[in-house]
């Protein structure tokens, strides 16, 4: 059931559109968002509380995935690294007894150094991020949520793991009991961010499929940004990454079993509650959908191709500006 | 001419020899005692002064081009740097408008970061290098000349400049007015050094055909090093890094110039002057060698198989055997 008509009028590309975005999954919506777009229309608020120190390297997973992404860099086999990447350097870390559980290609290597050098020179997570989209010819606003430390720490059976301990060394195996945000106390958006979300013309706030508990949940986290998100201007639409019961990619369905919750995208929208103004489901989950009482869209929310992934930033969109006319989130939206 | 009778008795290839070595013109000379002697009697003292911090790295040419060359993975092109390797991580840096005038190739980089890493973690760059050269199934002892900060400077007409800036930045080409040792007044040589020069059945202590301002004299600039070379039990033997005038490779011929020397292997042989008891001429140069007041060995110092590597290290020890048993330098040798 698709709730859009299509004779609907289109607000314009131009006006600016917020996304809450983690690595793989989520980077496929901002790359349909992009596309459709005017080039610097897009604000895309990134999860960083997957990033680590490793090798004595600061890196940012979510970033580098969505940098590799919009800038058409990234290796579309795995999600994750640059495209036609060699492995030398891997090769001579194992060869001289380093560590090697967390893959770096040789020119992935690039962003990690000078990223780590300027980070020690006392540069910011977003002056450097910004520097490099630039540097990509990304026209997008890359925004890490916070340009303080705040760090995504797995309770599990086996203990507290650091997410990339559990994600990649573990491969996400350990039962999940809880995830802390170590930093969130301290941790402060970046202006940037803050200024995305009280930009006066927002067309939308569009999370995207996203893990909720491992890359939505750290940016929530960061004081004021839920707080903005309720009171922004905007409507703030999530698509769910739950198709069917399962997640099209990682451990989204096995943590809400784990979290005792059902695997089922009605679940999702329930989870984010009173931060949404609308939800999108999947083809497959029509049925669920119909009993939400939430407005939303069903649609195909599964992006194989760069196709998919416009035409479900198309929707996404589309469905917002009706949400937009509504005059009930003029009601919410509060002070600016 | 050459002084050494091939009747005359060899000395065992278990005993100990020493090596000061530079980078690429003395890691040829390291290879060919490398591969003559019985696997762990060979003791090299690199030099560090050319190490620095280049995009967050502590990086140490000298100590990597020995390393490399030993384990039969340099780059027999270039001298320096891995064999095959890849420039990905060159490329991605470049396209991030990162610093690029230092060559880092893909499969060398593995060695920068760990080590980097490990000197931060608080290990010392003479374990490491012990840990690297095992990694590589080297078992000659690769002994940096120490784990103090010790960097070469290189006073020009443009000013004081750091040594990578004036020799791979500049390729060397500001002419030299004076070269400083910053910190060589609190470094202090490690401890293996120090065996090494003080072990009592050493055969001989070889200062290889390295540059001798930027590659031996910072070596000899450690507090104890000159000391323990003058010292030590074993006759220390020179080969000239000047043939016909001429230096092999590198700037050594034009420093001379600047430092108002003849650019001659005598001066060579002068410059080093009582720390030496025996001087090694290129055939090229018989003339000169004639007049030496030291004792000298005339033969091919022009490495350019490893046949040549191999042969001029064992003329320079047969040599040094036959000042070994001169009665002279035991009188001089001291108490241990």
């Amino acid at each position: 059931m698709q709730t859009i008509r299509n004779d609907e009028p289109e607000r314009s590309t131009a006006m600016p559109v917020v996304a809450l975005c983690g690595g793989i999954g989520g980077a496929k919506l901002a790359l349909g968002l992009y596309h459709i777009l005017e080039s610097d229309a897009l604000f895309l608020i990134l999860n960083t509380g997957d990033d680590f120190e490793h090798l004595g390297l600061h890196i940012s997973p979510d970033i580098d995935t969505v940098a590799y992404t919009l800038a058409g860099k990234n290796n579309p086999k795995t999600g994750w690294g640059r495209r036609d990447d060699t492995w030398n350097f891997m090769k001579a870390l194992a060869e001289l007894g380093g560590e090697t559980w967390f893959s770096l290609g040789d020119g992935d290597l690039a962003i990690h150094v000078e990223r780590t050098r300027r980070l020690k020179a006392g540069e910011s997570l977003s002056q450097i991020t910004d520097d490099i989209s630039r540097a990509f010819g990304i026209s997008a606003h890359l925004l890490p949520m916070t340009d303080d430390p705040l760090r995504t720490v797995i309770e599990t059976e086996e203990g507290a793991l650091p997410f990339q301990d559990y994600f990649v060394r573990k491969q996400s195996k350990p039962a999940v009991k809880k995830i802390a945000f170590e930093g969130a106390d301290t941790a402060l958006p970046s202006a940037a961010v803050m200024n995305a979300l009280q930009l006066p013309d927002l067309r939308a706030v569009v999370i995207c499929p996203s893990n909720p508990f491992l890359s939505i949940d750290p940016i929530l986290a960061v004081a004021g940004i839920r707080r903005a998100l309720t009171d922004c201007s905007a409507p703030v639409i999530a698509v769910s990454p739950i198709i069917g019961g399962q997640a099209v990619k990682g451990p989204t369905a096995k943590i809400m079993s784990e979290f005792s919750m059902l695997s089922t995208a009605r679940a999702i929208a329930d989870y984010y509650g009173e931060l949404l103004d609308g939800f999108v489901f999947d083809n497959t989950d029509e049925a669920e959908a119909s009993g939400s009482p939430l407005p939303y869209l069903v649609t195909q929310t599964l992006m194989e191709s760069l196709e998919d992934r416009k035409q479900l930033a198309h929707d996404v969109l589309t469905f917002a500006d009706t949400l937009n006319a509504r005059p009930a989130k003029a009601g919410v939206a509060g002070p600016q």
